[in-house]
């Protein structure tokens, strides 16, 4: 699996006073923190700074690219912010995200497809988060057919079917997967399937409980890349035995170690 | 997910002894603890015991129903066993188990439509346990379709597609989930699909880690009732968050408790 750290996000008070009073150090360590734990990109998301939110993302990003060359996930709504951000980074940053409609996806993709950079691309329309399989599905097809017509190349396009919250949607876990399970055969190679893991147990007791089973399930069901925390020793634990168990990598008795030692020797 | 509590098996040092021993009162607690921690039947092996195998198993059963009705899973290949064991318990018992050929399907479904019992079937002939999706598939078929020719209810059928050790069969876990995601649209209603879930970590590191990150994907897949070991919490707390997120129940922020209180209810 594919692992976005999600940790330096303003939505964190840590995170959100760092911001604010610009102390870079303290981003430093929460991104090695996150590529030590086996993070392959990490998410960049001010949040609700005060400050100018382009500064503040121009400033996250030049202080976590001193520590570090990984993957850069800029996750901000507003298309100014990508399109300033974007070009600076180029194939070492993933755009997130944007919505299923044409227009929209022809603006970030062909930021994508000209600087190389990835797209995480919603299963969202105008009518909002889609409440069954099949609106999933025909979105994430219309994502992906504009990525062929526009030359993303498949690896580059995260789709993401919308995780969101157990307690007030119950049956949205279920439909995730199975439009996940759909999605993985829309071409060969397929894009990548996506979930903000977190998303799933906001305002819910038992949280890491919660997560880490679902990401278990998530990945049989197809789901090959999660922004999630990786500071959660159980969730990446959990993590790595899934993937032993879909033969991603062979047994050996120190399964966990290796699959650690060898995301440090990657990065 | 209907679940068979593991620990009465001979193969336990403990369980051994104490059947050797006649302890009585050793048996009768680790029953109760499994029962309290959400078992919802008793899986009795009488193990490589020294005594008389028919013996010891109606020793077992006599002392665990001195302190529970809960159902009885009689675990021992020997028909002679089954047949002895099964008439004094009807309905409350479940014959564990028999392999999948016609001959010994027409004894052993015999046995479970006269008294009541449920059956446990494995996916296994002459040739032995599987390597295919495709070969569990067609003798879950031949399972089902001889239960249906008998009069064996679909709720008293369990077919059990086989787990094998991951460190030596690592294809078996997912063609485990893919036959089950066939057979359970075998018919309407299904029969059960069981999985012994320990076999899958023998001789592994990282044990329970293994157990309950397989556990979830497997419920994900149509597994709906395993032989564990419910005192195993952080499996059983997966097993619970697993039903959540598959919308078995509904959320609250008591979800864990309210499971185990529904569990004491019904017992």
């Amino acid at each position: 699996m594919y692992v976005i750290g999600e940790r330096l996000n303003g939505m964190f008070k840590d995170v959100r006073g760092a911001i604010e009073e610009q102390k870079k150090t303290a981003i430093q360590e929460l991104a090695m923190m996150q590529v030590d734990a086996g993070a392959d990109a990490l998410d960049l998301n001010v949040g609700p700074a005060k400050a100018d939110p382009l500064l503040a993302m121009h400033w996250l990003v030049e202080s976590v690219r001193e520590v570090t060359d990984v993957v850069l996930c800029i996750d901000n709504p507003k298309w100014a912010i990508q399109k300033d951000v974007i070009p600076h980074l180029g194939s070492s940053a993933i755009i997130n995200s944007c919505k299923a409609d044409p227009e929209t996806l022809d603006k970030y993709m062909g930021l994508a497809v000209e600087t190389g950079a990835g797209l995480v691309a919603l299963t969202i329309d105008k009518q909002g988060v889609p409440a069954d399989v099949e609106k999933r599905v025909e979105l994430g097809a219309l994502i992906g057919s504009k990525a062929m017509d526009l030359g993303l190349p498949m690896d580059k396009l995260f789709i993401d079917p919308i995780i969101l919250p157990v307690n007030v949607a119950p049956k949205q876990p279920q439909n995730v997967m199975a439009a996940a399970q759909q999605l993985k055969m829309l071409c060969d190679p397929p894009p990548h399937l996506n979930i903000g893991l977190s998303n799933l147990s906001q305002n819910c007791s038992h949280r890491p409980l919660i997560n880490r089973t679902y990401l278990v399930m998530a990945l049989a069901a197809g789901i090959d890349t999660a922004i999630l925390d990786p500071l959660d020793k159980d969730l990446m634990d959990a993590m790595i035995t899934a993937e032993l168990l879909l033969e991603k990598v062979i047994y050996c008795d120190s399964f966990l170690d290796a699959h650690r030692m060898a995301d440090r020797a990657r990065v």
